[in-house]
Order: structure tokens, then C-alpha cells, then sequence
């Protein structure tokens, strides 16, 4: 790239990745596939779900919008398979509705899984009604207008995480984490393994054993040089 | 108006809108409401509500007090009539609990339908219980004092929209929506023009349809320079 | 105490209050209780439950992390006893996942009532599965690492309260509030006597009385200058 | 007004107060004039000067835009005169560069005194240069486009204060105040006899009397309740 | 202490540290003395300096205010002596100017040091004249009133940390540092420790030297399992 | 990329921009090279200047830290060549004083021109006297450790814009803009452009023009549907 990108554009035929692995991602969560892939991909605490109990996995169709107008959204719909999550970042922070009943009934009619925004949406009541998910930073009533240019699948910043479209998305009632599209297997077999490794984790833990134990931290913390004594002891330092 | 305002003040005899509009504005909801009048009287996205579903219409009784103190709040179910909503602005951001259970309590008793504030509340698990519907910018146990003088049913700034007394909110899981009381017809034949076109929408968007083709953006977004292409012919860009 | 204090430590034999006062504040709640030790206490409207209706007391263990590390909370979790509730706070603002479903597992089995923190917390969906109930500031998917030294049980700022270990923490939907351990009983008695009262005062608002009267509010209002006067008196100024 | 307001407008003659008390208020200050009317008309803490120790008063021309979008302000540029303030306020909070130098100069040029917002300014080290005063709620780079319909010369509300086109604008380091037109001439009588009376508190406080005597606080902090109390009697308690 | 503290009070003999030691703390800084502590007292960066280039130590008369009024602070510099500073903390977040040039002038003519607020003053551009420093989390023209109750010369939690009667506040340009008085003798002589070190260092560093040598952080570096490579290696992973 | 980065990486050749182009962008500043870019590459309005009139640019070293661990730091420094600037991102907000005047000495001996952050520095004071600029998010005295993992010289993503190592730095009073190194050439030509554009307009201002002519912005209102108007004519309406 030694020319300016195209202003605004709409990708019409991304890669996806293989949909056997991205749906079976949505089982192990976002804290847990972002710890196989360690440690990254979390997109952060402001994106919050607007529901409790959804957890589902999808390929992103990106969209980057100007504050307060939601043209390039009916853009990414049309865009939009039947497994994707479309992904909506305004240029600035923006507690604007983008989205709401209308918009969404297009998405589940055709197939879409989840809609995972840094800008808001409105509607709440009607869309955990019609069990559509959604991740959003704002509710907000405050409608939008559809003057503004932008774009459809470019590489957009979620918060704190890069989305190219075709990437992962996993969300559930700790938010959103964003597997890249080439490390979808290499992050199913890491999430599977991690989640085996708790489970066995867990059932000593509910036998009352503690991580103390388990993860060896005795001489972690003796080697920190912190130091175990009563009250007494404490008190007269 | 040449001379200062009267300071601390309980107007008494404020006129209110025909019930039977404020009662028919509650169905259509925040985002409705606010749409049908031009995009204009939503207090914003942190006035939230402690609740999930429910959805109210009535009369603002508005309330000015001192942060920290409700002693004006007092004064205001005095002057409350069943079907009024109580809106409670403290002069500069208070994370107070301004009232709870028991102002609730006096509330429903005389019909009050809810309790709106840029302040705070208390007592939330009550609040719910009592089916007292609330929207608020803080839940916060610290209590408050009774020792400042504050107005009742004078104009107040709710963040971003001013309310008169007997203006009216329209409140759901979206928030606050506030209706001027002499735009109160005008609205409520705008919010049912546009829900009877948001209506005819949703079925054909159930249908298959989508946005794109029923709001004729394709134009609008080819007149602003957005270009449709391939992965491939991004890349080579 | 005239040397620098132990730089990491685990006291490991708290003194705790009467279990039997501990467990009855755990009814009055984080508003009533703060109340009843004269409006002080409560740590303020940051920190959030994750469930609704969740109501618990306990003694606190307490903890100082640094930002992205819970060693010291394995450790925390080895000092703890049935009846206790676990109180971590980072060394500044920290959105992680401190915690999750496995730790929970551990503090559920030892009979630890509840996971407080100034930080963040994640497996939120699992969280209320288990019926394990949480207060925080953030949720948050981010991982941690077991790298940096802290403290159990010394003295920690948990937003804008004070936590001695062995204080007790009362919790429920508006937040939480703490008790100095020496005045647990005294605590406990002022609030059994303010609830009372509120009882009484909940009877007469549901039979109509207004608290202007019951409170003996006119004449404060009165003396405070505020002037009762009809909308055209007022517009008349 | 019974029908709803023009959606879109620029009103082209709006009255303005007798310039002479515009231009006297200046040197009261913000906080001086916000006490002398009743502790009223302040816009709050978010809005901040670029420079230091500038100091202006002005009549407001007022400004609504879209977030992001500066069209209004080039139409509004054109309605200012000698000894106006430019007010402009985006529909929601909008961290871009509205204005920087070009549209700076403008305004200079024409003897617009400054330039007041709760959206954001760029090219902030020209327009200290320059010499032109700017209160703002965010230094942004992010530059806007001229896209979107607004309006000049309406009411607004900038952060917690009306603004109506025409009122006085008072602002310096401590902020920005707002004088309803309607009371310039009183608000410039009880500006100048405040601080009268703060010149006389000033030369015996330089002397060394305190304010607890001069506003006789002895009885207010008694009947409070407040104990004087020895360090000893304290620790007693 | 087995019944509630005295609701309100002011304590009026409270112990100072040496105030040779005091005065000589100002000089280390706010960092430096916090280093010397073992990172702790600082209490955080919301409270900001409005002056450039002011550094500053004093012993700390605490002040518990309500939000918006100012009572106690007048009652406050009663108690105040030479060489003092005065620290107020409202029991929520309060943007008020609570004090300004006249409450300045009485500390000023006292020979107290500076103010220091987890609320806000007014009357900056003459505070910064007058050459009394302030360290503040807000600046806001809003006033207060002198009617509610509050405490001076009990402890105080500002921002993060825990300040005593007594306890020395060290101040400049990177914010609020709190030395327990216990410990005055023993944070000057760590911290002159810690600046000498530093000296040391700063000349080998001007001299072309590094810190991953001069702290030995290499093996550090590779024990962590840190790799070096280059670019090609990188990308080649 | 199909298998999971290289954990923790210290790349040692990264490649630059032509020192020409990069030290040419300096003189345009932030907001003309954002505007030549195409309104792309601002990092947004939290990362703030700690000095006025400061305007550099430079090549990016980049660093990934821990919060409250600058470990990382101290590794780029070593890999830092005159004519850098060190850009630094911990994984969540984190209002440390990563680095102060020691960390500063180094970099100003090897010639690094800047430090860039969304984390925090100390020493402000010291680094404003040595004349070494720093653009931060948080000043804060809160010291750091040396123990945990990071990496230099990958990408990252500062607040709203990823950062590849190479990529060019622009920062001065508005704030800081990332210019893609691949485009240091067309940006350096677009800015140019940009600037004598702005001058020739600047000139017609100052002149007594206005942008409403040289931009020909009437048509555009006009198009919109804004209707000029009497005050007469729209309290009319």
C-alpha cells in the first residue's frame, strides 16, 4: 500500500472461515477462547449485552459509519450470509439507536447471528423479544440520519481489538472477543484443550481442593517475599 | 422577564395536556416518540431504567434540588395528581439514593406512574417489587438530608432536553423521551402515522425484503462516491 | 507505628465479629444500614451486582492486587472461612477478569457468601448459575496473570470506604456497604430501630398520609423561603 | 406553538442586549455574575478555556450541529457581529475539531469576541496565537464534513444551561456563564454590588479577620451540632 | 471503639509531625516520596495542580464537606496554622467551586500552604495570581451554600488513600502524595536515599549509559521468555 | 498466519520511513496530516500534550506493556535510533507513571524526539524543563515494576488507531495522528497541498471574506431545506 486506501468502499465476496469451526467456537465463550489465544482479542468492558444467556459465534461483516448515521448499516446488511455478525464502529464515540426493530428484522430474516456495536442501538425491548442478540456500548432512542458515506468489510478498530472482516466473533455476558479468520482452528483446538484443563479443574476444586495447591503457588508467592503472620505479629511491625 | 426569577418556588395549579393523549403516547415508546417529533426530546443514554418492560406515559411534575437533598421531592408528590410522572433534577450530577421505598410508596398511593431523576435512587429490589417503574442516572444506597430549599414545577434541564411542568415523558427500556405539552396532539398523530409505516416495513422486511431497496438508498450511496468491489480488487488498491 | 509496614503480607487469624449480629444485617440492607451508622459506609454506586435480588452479610477478607494479577486472591481464597466475603481491590482502576467460574468454585465450597471487587470479574453467565453472587465494577473477559506480590487481609480503600479485615460487608441490589467490626452491634440494633420506624411510616403513606406531614416538613420548606404561588403568580414575576 | 418548530432554520435578526452592559459584565467573571443572579446560569465544569487568563463577554449566537459536521457553523459565522460569542452545540457529545485557524479568522476578522462548545476545537496552538478566546469541551483533531442540515439562532442547551440566542455570554478560566438577556441589567447591578462586597470582605480577610466571624457561621455550626472537642476527647468518644 | 464516632465534630489540637521534617519533604515530590513509601499514599490522577511548577509539603487539616457547601471549610482555616495544608473531600463527586480568592486570602494571611479537594474551587485565574497553590479534582464557577454539617480533623478517604490530621500532603505537577505522620522521619530519610540513587543514575544515563544494563534487566528479559528477532524471523512465524 | 504469534517478541530491525519525509511532516501538525490522509489516523482526544507548542514527528518505536510494568520500556529504549518516538500501550487503561525524567534522560541522550502514550508518565515538572514532549492520557505518580512480559515492535492499537512499528508519528497541541509508512510519501504531498490551499484561504479571511462563499456552501443549505428567517417570522410559526 503506497497509495491512499479507497475512500469508501463496499467488499462484496470476503473469505470466511470454515463454518463447522465457527460455530463451535461459540461454546467456549469470549474469556475463554481469548485465553487460548493468549490473552488477546478482547474487545473490552464497555461493549455490554443488552440481553443475559446469549453466547453465540459468527464471521464479521464490518462496517465503519459516521457519528449519528447508519447508511453504510442497510449497506452491510445486504452484504450480510446467513452465520455472519455484523459489526458497526463509528468514527467517534457515538450514543446514537443506529439500530433498532426494523433494522434487525432484516438481519434475522437472513441469517444473521448477532449485531456487536461500539456506537448503541434502540429497540431494547422489542429485539430481546424477537431473541435477536445484541453487544452494544450505548442505548440510546437518539435516531440517525443516511447522508454519510463509509464502509462496508474494510479493517476496523472494536474498542480495544482490530476486526478484519471474515474474522471470528464470540460474545456472551462477558462480551466480545475477535479470533482472527487464519487462527479459527488453531483457536478451536487451544479453546478445546483449555476447556478440558478447567473442567478437571473443577471437579477437584468442588472436592475442596484449592488452586493454591493445584497451580503450585506456595513457592511463587514465598518467592515474592510475601510473608504469612498473625494479627500480632502485624500489629507490632 | 426583567427581574430575577422568584429563587425557591412550588407552582400549584400547572396545566397538563388531555389525558387521553398522555395516555395514548405510552405504546408508541421513546424512540417512536422522539422520531415523530423531529428527532428532538430525548434526555439521553444515562437515564436508564432499574426495570425491564415497562413502558409509561404521563404529565411531568418537575422538581429543582440541591444535590444531596430531597426535601423538595417532599413537596412534590404534595402536588402530584394520578397519572403524573415525577422528574427530579439536582443542580449538578448527585450519585444520591434521593428516594426508595417509602417516597415510593406515597407515589403509587396517589397514582404516580414514575419516577424520573438525573440524580439517583435507592431501594432498587423494592422499587421492582412494587412494580413503581423508575429511570434513573444512578442506583446509590447513600442517603440524603432535608435541608435545602429547592422548586417545584418550574422549568429544569433533564441532561440533554428541557422539561417544563406539565410537559410530557414518554419512558421505556430505550429511556426518556419528553413531549412539549403543546406539541402533545401534534405527536401523538405523528407516532401513529409513523408506526403504521413502521408496521407495513416490518412485514415486507419479514418477507425478505431489506432497507436498501425499500428506502432507495442505492443511489444515495452511489451519489456519495461508495464503490462496490471485489476482496481481490481492494487489495490491488 | 513509626517503620514502613510490612510491604506484602496474609495475616492469617482475623478477628471477626459475633456471626450471629454478622448474619442478621444481612436483611437490613446496604441503604438501611448505612443509614443506621449515621450515612456513612456505603462504598458508592461504581460497584454493581451482577444478579438481582442477591441480599448477603459477611465478614470481609481482604485483598490489594495489582492491576491484571490475582495471586494474592488464590491466597485470599486459603484464608477464608464459611461465612466470609472476599474484598479485592487493585492498586488503581483495573477491568479484568480476576476471577471466574473456578475460583467462585473454590470461595462456594468454603462457604464464602460473596466476591466483592473495585476491579472486574468474568463467567458472569456461570456466576449466577451457581447461585454465587458478585458486586463490581467492571465485567470483563481480559485474563490475568499470577506474577506480583500483594497483601490478604490489611487495610484497603475499596472506592470511598475503608475495609479493615474482619469488617462486615452487607450487599444487595443498591450496592454495598461496610461495617466497622466494633460497631456491629451497635449497627445491628440501630437498624433493627430504623426499620421499625420505616415500617411503620410504609403503613401510613399506603393508607394515604404524605411524609410532608408525617416528617413535619411545611415549616422547614416555609422557613427555607420557598413561596407557594399559582402559574400565574409565577408567570407574573 | 402548537405545530411543530421549523426543523431547520437561521434566524437573522435577533435582538441583543445594550452593548454597553454586554461589555461591562466581562470583567465580573463567570462565578461573580453566576452568584449575583441566584447561583443560576453556569454551564458547567466540562467546558474549559484553551488559553489562560482571557476573560470576554459577548452576545450569543447560537449554534446546533450534528455531530461531526460543521455546515451550521460557516452559516452562522455569516449572521455574527462585532461583540457576538459563537455557541454551538452538537446533538451529542462529539469529540472532533469543529473549528480550528481558517474559521477562527473569520470570526476575528468580523470581531466575533469567541468562540464557546460543548462538541471540540482544533489547531488549538494557532488559536492561542491568534489571540482568539476558546471554552471547549474537547481538543480533537478529527476533522468534520458539511453534510447535515442544523440550525442558528434557536434555543439550546449547552451542557446545564438554556442558551437562547441573544443572552450574554460570561466566560474566563473558571468557565462559562450564561445571562438570559431579559436580566443583563439587573445581573450587571448585583454583579457590581457583589463585588463591592467582596472588595470590602477581601481587605479584612488580607488583615487577618476570618470569614467565621465576618458571616457570623459561630451559631450556624452550633446548632448543627457540631462538638468542638479535643484530639484526646475525641479518641475518648 | 464500640459506639458510633461523633456525628460532627472539630478537633482542635491535633498532633503535627517536626516541621523540619515536613518542610523538607516538599523538595523529594510527589513521586519520589511515594517511591519511597513502597508506592504507596498517592492519591491518584484526577487531583491535578492548576498552576505550573508548584511543589509543596504541609500537614494536612482534614475537612468532611456536604456536595455544594462549603460550611466546614470556613471552620476549617480556624484551625489552620502556618505551614499547614488544608484537604476537603465531599462525601460524593462534587464539581462546586467550593472556595475562590476570599477563602485564599484568610489561608494565605494564615500560612497555609496550599488547598488540596476531591471537589473543586473557583477563581483560578486570581488564585494563580495571588501564588496559592491548588490541587483539585475540578475547577467549576458553581457555589455553594453554608448550610450542612460536616467534620473537621477526622480521617478522610481522598480519591485512593487515607488521609489523618497531621499526616503530611507532599504536592507538585504529577499530583497528591500522603505521608502518615508515623512515618514523616522515615519517608525523608527514603526518599533522600531514592534521590541520591537516582542522581547517580541520571548521570550515567546523560552519559550514554541504559537501563537494561544498569538494572541488570536482561536476564530478566529472557527468564520472562521474551524473544529478540528480526523482522523477517517475525514475520515468518 | 496460521498458528499463534510469537508470545512476547523484541523485534530488532524494523523498518523505516525516509528521515526526510518523516521530519517534513512535522511542520504540518496533526490535524492537516490527519485531513491529507483522508480523515484517518487521529488517535483521539484522551491523548494529550503535557507541554504547549511542542510539534514533532518521528518513526514508532512501539511497546506493549502490562499495566503498572514498564519493563518493556526499558527494552525499547535500547532499540530506539535519533529520530524515534517511543509509543506506548498497556493491554487495559492504566494511569501509572510508566516513565518520569531517568527513562526521559536515555531517551533524549539517543535522540528519541517524543514519547507517545495512552497510559500515563511523572516527572512532569522535570520533563517539561529538559524539554523532552510527552503526549499521555493520565499524568500520575503511581510508580511501576519490572516483572512481567511484554513486547516492542508489533502493532498496536492506541486508543482509536493501530500503530505498526515504523509507521510516523505526528503530534503537537491537538493531540497525536499515526501516518501509515507506506503512505509517508503521498501523505507528506497531500499535506503540502493541504497547507498552501489553507493559506491562500486564510488570506481571502482574513481579508473579510467568509466560507460561505469560497466554499460555496449556500446551495448546500438551501438543498437541505434550512429556511432563513425573521425572529419575527419564527416565533410564528
Amino acid at each position: 500500500m503506497t497509495r491512499f486506501p479507497v475512500a469508501h468502499v463496499v467488499v462484496t465476496d470476503i473469505a470466511r472461515a470454515d463454518p463447522a469451526i465457527v460455530d463451535a467456537l461459540a461454546q467456549y465463550g469470549s474469556a475463554t477462547v481469548h485465553e487460548a489465544m493468549g490473552r488477546i482479542g478482547y474487545a473490552g468492558p464497555r461493549i455490554r449485552p443488552i440481553q443475559q444467556d446469549a453466547a453465540i459465534s459468527g464471521s464479521a461483516i464490518t462496517v465503519r459509519v459516521a457519528p449519528g448515521d447508519n447508511l453504510m448499516v442497510h449497506a452491510a446488511i445486504e452484504q450480510a450470509q446467513s452465520g455472519d455478525v455484523i459489526v458497526v464502529v463509528p468514527v467517534t464515540d457515538a450514543p446514537f439507536g443506529f439500530i433498532g426493530e426494523l433494522m434487525a428484522t432484516q438481519m434475522q430474516v437472513r441469517g444473521v447471528r448477532a449485531y456487536v456495536t461500539s456506537g448503541g442501538v434502540r429497540d431494547t425491548q422489542e429485539l430481546r423479544r424477537m431473541g435477536f442478540p445484541v453487544w452494544t456500548a450505548h442505548v440510546s432512542a437518539q435516531g440517525t440520519v443516511k447522508d454519510t458515506a463509509g464502509s462496508v468489510n474494510i479493517s476496523v478498530v472494536l474498542d480495544g481489538v482490530v476486526v478484519h472482516p471474515g474474522d471470528i466473533v464470540v460474545a456472551d455476558d462477558d462480551g466480545v472477543t475477535i479470533v482472527p479468520r487464519a487462527l479459527a482452528a488453531a483457536t478451536l483446538e487451544a479453546s478445546r484443550a483449555r476447556a478440558a484443563k478447567e473442567a478437571a479443574g473443577r471437579a477437584r476444586y468442588a472436592a475442596g481442593e484449592i488452586s493454591m495447591d493445584l497451580n503450585g503457588l506456595r513457592p511463587v508467592i514465598a518467592d515474592l517475599g510475601v510473608r504469612y503472620m498473625s494479627q500480632a505479629e502485624y500489629d507490632d511491625e
